[in-house]
């Protein structure tokens, strides 16, 4: 594998300066209830899909008894459109009594039972997006406070109704009052997405010292062209992204829309695959009550979780956009492996790519690659080998590339690795090494 | 049902009017090559997918075997690309030998052997679209005997590489040399495409003298965006295209990609929906050998096919576009029957939408209304008895609407016209009448 050397320095730099909470050593996975139930507050005309405590409790339930906690779905997050109106009498946030009539600390209490950790959402400005109270300057170590009391693990923090003076003091200061409650709690900063998302206004280094996770861009909406704008501002702007991220701390392209209205199964795959090689947190917004089993196999697929959230944590990055419109995307793994993703933006009928591993940067060897969505092997002699892949419409072919020479070797490697995690009870994990390296 | 009384005006007219082959009295149902397949010659590389033969006795095989010709997706088409480069030593067109080695008379054959009819595909210009020999002004006599001579049922009159000048002389001779054949052969023809489709330009009355149907926009493609851009298109201009369609003269937004890669189970549902609402032609364009079930039953829909193919023929309109991005669609069918569709392009969550059937203009009464793709029924008391209908983001719903008093009635009506189609040979229609009047 062609490694660009200077991924590997600057990765090496961003482990020592990264948030030193220890949280989320690989990108964050689970649900959180934003895009698909906004802020929907009527429990009256819809009391299944309201914010309430009995949606993230049907949730919880789906996460730990549908097969999601054990492959790494493990964060229930709630957004927006939680709290009462006004703070209790000694300043605090409280929920709202009709929708959360059991309190926050009852809810962190019910998810912790199942194996799961609890996220909840916040605003360093005078209101939340949706016009809750925010969290001005001085009521972080308060809110802070309160969360951890609540025994909550992770907080995303918003912008709306701030100034960019407030976010430069603001962001900093809740990530050292959540470090000074001494309970870990994964910090997502929304701060860049206010001040575009780039340098210079954005120092990416301060924020991985800060925040494990941050949203970089516009939210995500339930259709394909919204997917599509998302990937094109993040591979546009790779060069400034890609080093950024590393363990500890993840550009966040935001929420998986899998499962809902405006994706087809190809684009549910590309959304995906693409999330994967960006390091991308896999946090679903969907209804696990009624998913499909097609949307349940792409967002359950072990391998593809395994790249994902394979250790080293490097972002992947955008190589080629050829002419007839198809892109690939390649991202380096453990072990000498890397993912590649072909990805066509095409809208006639599958193109069939002809190209060699040597064409994309590979060097010289023989190489093995496992197809991830349909299991399938391949092996090429050389990396100069010709091969074609037949790629859909809005969809994608994804593979797992490995040198021939150490397959065998990461497939008791791999298995090692993923007992140790079975092993452990705070993992909740499969063995994926049988499918992985067949 | 509030009729427009100027639609029945029009449509009587139209049906004075319209091309006196006898064909085409309900939209055209059947299968096309072009958007899935496109010109694929490459029968070495993609033996399955190229244009060949093969392809059209598969889909052929597929159509009479797999319950489409029973529902009336009757017409299996050829598009660009099936012919050799040169006509033959006589002037006539003739097929490329090595991709129908068998000849069209013999595919014909094949076709009409299940209960099918075979459409073919020819350009008024110097070449096809894809630079396949097109038909001249002094070519239409020949091919037009040629197409009779080989048994086939419809022709698709393209409009690649030609001026307007022979677009207005073309049009009218190949649908005099049609007819000249003494066979019934279906006419559909691209003019309106290549002039803008609208008026004055367009002469819609004229085109339903001497088309059975016609392209009036751009082909689509396998996006959501290119079906939101043909409604957007064919509802902005209702007002000159409603009333140029009718019984044997239909406008054609192009074919059903239903099955393929671009679109989502809601937005499948919506372009069936919408399609229904226009009187469209249902032409698929897909892989009826490997498609989803989902997809079929969509596309398999009993009750949607029966609004599709309403004999009234009228063409349906939009009623309303709301500030919540809420679109109603309404047809009005036989018997005071009607069909509603409830249309939105929020990219965000289910939306609830409350109205009355008096708000969308129907007249004092009550009510009976069938859910399309649920099978649920209803009842209103009143035309101003309040509703909410929960409508999925690119998603529609749509009612099969009937005045109570005549439910029943039509129950029996509709019985024995559907009985009658099936005690027809030239008809494989099942009964819909159990389910579509519960």
């Amino acid at each position: 594998m062609n490694f660009v050397p200077g991924i590997f320095i600057l990765a090496s730099i961003a482990t020592v300066l990264s948030l030193d909470n220890g949280l989320m050593r690989t990108p964050p996975m689970g649900w959180m209830a934003w895009e698909r139930y906004r802020c929907d507050i009527d429990c009256v005309s819809d009391p299944k899909n309201c914010i309430s405590e009995a949606l993230f409790i049907d949730m919880a339930d789906r996460l730990a008894e549908d097969g999601w906690r054990e492959l790494g779905y493990d964060h229930i997050m709630i957004d927006d459109c939680w709290t009462a109106m006004l703070r209790d009498e000694e300043g605090r946030l409280q929920p709202d009594p009709l929708r959360f009539p059991g309190g926050m600390l009852k809810l962190a209490q019910y998810v912790h039972d199942r194996g799961l950790k609890l996220g909840i959402y916040a605003d360093i400005g005078k209101f939340t997006c949706m016009g809750y109270p925010g969290t001005t300057l001085d009521k972080i170590q308060i809110d802070a406070q309160t969360f951890a009391n609540w025994t909550i693990d992770y907080l995303k923090f918003d912008g709306c109704y701030s100034s960019t003076d407030e976010q430069e003091k603001g962001y900093p200061l809740m990530s050292k009052a959540l470090n000074a409650t001494g309970r870990p709690i994964g910090y997502s900063c929304s701060w860049p997405a206010y001040q575009g998302g780039l340098p210079p206004k954005i120092n990416y280094t301060f924020l991985g010292e800060i925040c494990n996770a941050w949203r970089n861009y516009d939210d995500i909406q339930d259709s394909w062209d919204s997917v599509l704008g998302i990937v094109d501002w993040f591979f546009n702007n790779q060069d400034h992204l890609q080093p950024a991220a590393g363990p500890g701390r993840w550009n966040d392209p935001d929420m998986l829309i899998i499962g809902n209205f405006g994706l087809s199964l190809d684009q549910s795959r590309s959304q995906m695959a693409l999330w994967a090689i960006m390091a991308a947190p896999l946090i679903m917004s969907n209804d696990l009550r009624t998913i499909s089993s097609s949307s349940r196999n792409i967002l359950q697929n072990k391998v593809l979780i395994g790249i994902s959230q394979d250790p080293l944590g490097f972002q992947g990055r955008r190589l080629l956009k050829e002419k007839s419109q198809i892109e690939i995307f390649w991202r380096p793994l453990s072990h000498a492996a890397s993912a590649l993703v072909f990805f066509s933006r095409r809208s006639d009928m599958p193109y069939r790519y002809q190209t060699s591993l040597a064409r994309l940067n590979y060097t010289t060897g023989s190489y093995k690659v496992l197809d991830v969505f349909t299991g399938e092997t391949a092996s090429f002699p050389s990396h100069t080998t010709e091969f074609t892949v037949s790629i859909n419409p809005s969809g994608v072919v994804m593979w797992y590339v490995c040198p021939t020479s150490r397959w065998m070797h990461h497939e008791k490697e791999e298995g090692r690795r993923w007992k140790n995690r079975i092993s452990s009870p705070k993992h909740h994990r499969l063995n994926t090494g049988s499918r992985m390296f067949l």
